[in-house]
């Protein structure tokens, strides 16, 4: 195959139409994770919204979690490879606490996903290290001003690219799911646009699961993280509470 | 063969697949390590089995041993390269010494089965060492509520993933016992389950290994360790112990 | 292929024709980022004009922004890996902090663009670093004499060249773009050269991407950053004072 | 062959079936080395003994010894390379110098078993050094209970294993001596087994060497090294001491 | 080719033959730079002369200058690849001021040449860095004798070799141009040399540079550095200096 | 041919029969040094004795020298590649030096040796240094005991191996030189051994010269060190005392 | 052909016949440098003589001369890569400037000469860096017994190693020089030598250069550097003295 003799076999060398192999390969990675994540970002709230499944029976769900809090004001939705995931979750908590010590405030989602996005940079151009196999998104609350706060949601991938997604999804089928976030999210976007309540992100999200997976999911098959304006607290919703969004779904359809 | 030309020489770089090649070899030198290891956790305490094998007669079986005592109250069961399972348990037990110099408190299973893992990761992305051949199992007692303590039971593997499990194995028929594992285990997991003595775990476990691999053991080729929620204290039984175990096995048979 | 064996693998080999191919093959990485750039240098100030196209609708368009404000009075527009770029930036803000703390006035831009051409020819020296994948254009104004302040744009590319331009493109379709220049800004070089003003380049840009593209933009599809000789300041154009650039664009045709 | 490409050509690759070949090819160094060592653990002294063959014939015997005396208490038989022997028996010899000082107190053979075996196992690990072709075996007393001292022989290998062992072999001969040595050695084993003096190790030792290499030896050709639980002193005997035992053994015959 | 297998791809690896032939790479990746450079030493001064050319309409000729002035009294003229040549400029400038501050008169023209060949010898002897793609003109006055002041011409190549000159040429057609130097010096050289004037090495220059490339050239289109014995300062003409040269050349013919 | 595809081209890498091509190489690197060196040890004193071959009629002789006097008691002599011997014993005069310095005592020579030998192995092990092509001869008198003092002989090689021995020999006819050796050292060897006087030691090293390489020798064609237990003190011979050697021996004859 | 497949590639392998191919190579670098450079040795003095010969005409030839004052009382003559000869002078005068500040006296030239092949040697023992193409001829006075001053010359080459000659040469037809020198020095050699003059010597030289090279040369063609025992100053001789000379010859003829 023409892929090349040995261009992807180094990280830090480009191939004659100027690709870097290697991490058109750790994206490959990302998508054999075996799930699917999902991020909305409402009007007054953002949610992550991800399947909770455990390789096997005997292991215990809570510790297949794909959603950690950075801090009290950050949550993290990782998609890839779970230690990968975890390194970056660790790295992440301290670069938070360093930040709120050293600057007295929360350290904001954007700056975050900057620094988080650098991180990632750096592997891809130097040859010691291979890139981490994760795709990150983070949420939060820009309350820059007190009176219009407003949710973020971001996404960083292998390559150190981020941006600020309306919403997003990642894993295994990322383009199935992309389609249809792309469809549903229309009236909530351009000009003349619907607001869109935290509540109904987070059933766009499992919604968006459900059709794309064609899966009826149980309260403890999923796990939700939100955060809201109101409280610019990040929290993972208990099992009872996704119950009821399952519930409104099902009776809204 | 198609596994490609030189993906799975390289340490630090993915295949066109996404995949690690070499982290996946390090799985195959755990399973080829020739014996089987299980791990149960009960309501009240709970229990690593592994058979004590010796590779020729001559060797003093005390030498094989699988079990180590990380702390006073974690125990570490190891599956894989003898050699590399010493290095694991002696940094580990270095780093509970440390933690409990630092913090006054015995480092709790689950944070050392983090940093073990943190560890692992940290092999599997640079590319001048090679992983550890070894899978690690923890127990401890999480004691934090100290009217509802709960026992824990953590596998950490070579990619530095870890979870934590109501019951585990691994090793040489690592699939045959899981499904075992699986199929026994139904009645005490889920809402209506029933709660399972830490003798009982211990039972479990040696059928487990009596059944998956068609051998009867004698109490001189068991080792068994456990800690209870009552004493929180990691320690092996004796020889009488399992023999005991034995007899309660085969009477109730 | 006769591009040679291996010369074109390794940073640091010149091949038997004296090419440096990693240098060569980062210019095509550059080139197939998907989007033209333009910067055009008028008598009384300076313009950039680029597309803003989010790579897909659930994307925050403002995320995808390539022009960058290094300081007051020094923009960048930067064509190639997203991530790269913003790396780039980062280093290049911090260079003009550094600048300005240590000599108290604002670093010129015709230094900024020889500090990052340095920068960028150590990574084609070295043999463990890949070279960055972004070409990289400056503009700021030369206030050396108070009464006759100029205009400059200067580009950075990725083999650490760099040089000052009147206009200058970069990105999918350089060389029809550098045609459709030089074709247009005949008028305005050269001896019996035509004054051109600041808001003439912003157009001359907008109407280079209409014609070399053959698309008809919106104004939320173009991103303008200008710098006025009058203020020095750099700043980025509204949407709407886009808006008005285009009708005035339709209304001369 | 199908040994596969290069997986046995670096350190820290491990092979599609999970092994490390260049442990293995280290193992084959050790055997071809061309003589045969042994180890007996008596009930109140345990023993080395070993073949004492001069390379040529103008070589001092002397300094052909395979036995050193590591601490006062503690001996060592190495097999393998005689220049990694050496290199390995002075630095064992400067960390038991460096534990008395310490801890005020001579470095248990076990302690010091396990020291070696951690080096070892490190060399496995890192990209940089080949591992060291010689088989180790420690011999001291443990002397912790003062009313029921223990004699002790351990044996590290080069992947950084290391066992208690009852009886154990290394070199040229291995397998067949160790299965000479299971044979004889069944009786002193087990439950119902008898005591075995040091003076029958070692003749016991001696004896396999004869039987095993079909070979009449003379004092001066073989090498002895003792340390009972009396004296708890390491000890080489003196030709004549060995004469007297091999006499003995000529006449139990 | 026989260029042998992979001599060529190493820096610092001998061929059969004992050439080096990443340094003969290097020089081709001189020549093939697009442009000729030429220096003449005079009697009572000493010039550069060389082309400037724009690669593109656009860019402003200004920045494609290959004349940098390193210290009042020593100019530097450099053929090959830009960003080497700059980074060659950049670091000589550093030196010249450190020697002056460190001696407090300004570096002789033949102390950085030396200095120059001394550090491009280095990166031939290296394994982790290119040799620099630039050769190097330097002028100057040896002002040690006060009352017989000398103009000095330098080259040093990318192998890190450096000599005097009384004339020289680099670049794409050197060897024309060696030739037709040759013919033209002579009469200024040897015995019975004619004095040559700073103005008439000018001329002779722009004479080698039309008749080589069989070009008539604009002052625009031309470079012309020169130091004389008198001021000792080196300087760059204007293009209505060089204009007069031009005539003075076309009126002769 | 089977030598193996690579196995003998990594320093650190062992083949899968598990030997050290390199290693092996580096002998038959000493065996073709063109000459031949022998140690003969006495008892009453110790001697050297080695061709003296300028490779060409120009060179002064006194220049090839292959024996070095390291400190007053001990000398040494080197086979293999000259440069790498003048380094070693560079190093081991340095070695000596300090010795003497912190110790107070002139190093001995079997310290001398192990320390060589040390530094030899280290070579071995590691990846980035070639071994020595050399093999040292160490002599020196073991005077611990004033009433007996005792000659020794030391042979140090590539390897890191050493050892003591009553007569060696080194280089191209090393093979023919011990087995003359062997036959003619029978006598003085053994139980019932004659003494052998330090000239008689310098006569059969000169005669097993002779033999093995078929020659006669002038005495300026051969170079002589010796020892003696009365002095204590390592000299040359000089070329009149070497002739009445080959006088003794002729007449002998 | 049959050097083998890549042992000639790195510099610290050995080839299965013990030989290290770099290095010969660098000798034939040596060789192919175009020039002779010839070493005599007399009574009273020592002599170098070389071919002065500008690679062309417009360089000054003095530029090109090989022989270099290290040291008021040595003289270097390097024959091979030009800039490694640059390279190798600058570091012996630094060497021998901090051996004069340190010791109070001039660094003879012997111990000048093994600095410089201990350098040399490091070269060929480390993988990073190359071997130095030259080999170096010094010469000197030994003043040690002030009443029997000796002339000195050396020789090192680029594998380290180094010798006293009485003549000697190197370059392009080192071979014929070599028979030449050896028919015309037996005179001047062994037991029964006429005396040779400094000035004999410089005339052997050149006749040397002349008959091998069947040439003839004018003084400003060649290079002459002499040290008499009388001044100890080493000193070039002007082109008026090597003219003298020239005559002489001819007038001898």
């Amino acid at each position: 195959m023409s892929r090349g003799s040995s261009y992807d076999r180094h990280l830090t060398i480009f191939s004659p139409e100027g690709r870097l192999y290697q991490i058109e390969y750790a994206f490959k990675a990302v998508k054999s994770c075996g799930y699917t994540t999902i991020g909305v970002c409402g009007t007054d709230g953002v949610a992550f919204v991800t399947q909770l499944k455990a390789p096997d029976k005997l292991i215990d769900p809570a510790s297949c979690s794909h959603i950690y809090s950075i801090s009290p004001s950050v949550g993290m939705l990782t998609t890839g490879f779970p230690a990968d995931a975890r390194s970056i979750a660790q790295k992440a908590r301290q670069e938070a606490a360093e930040f709120r010590f050293k600057f007295g405030y929360e350290m904001p989602c954007d700056v975050l996903a900057k620094w988080l996005a650098d991180n990632n940079q750096v592997y891809t151009q130097h040859a010691y290290m291979r890139v981490m196999a994760v795709e990150t998104m983070l949420i939060g609350i820009n309350d820059d001003d007190e009176d219009n706060k407003k949710p973020m949601l971001y996404k960083v991938d292998p390559a150190g690219y981020y941006a600020g997604y309306h919403a997003s999804c990642a894993g295994t089928k990322e383009i199935e799911c992309t389609n249809w976030l792309e469809k549903k999210m229309k009236a909530y976007l351009g000009e003349s646009k619907k607001p869109l309540s935290m509540d109904q992100a987070v059933r766009l999200g499992i919604s968006a699961l459900q059709s794309v997976l064609s899966e009826d999911f149980k309260a403890s098959q999923l796990e939700v993280g939100v955060i809201s304006c109101e409280s610019s607290t990040f929290r993972k919703l208990s099992e009872d509470e996704i119950d009821d969004h399952l519930v409104a779904i099902s009776e809204r359809d």
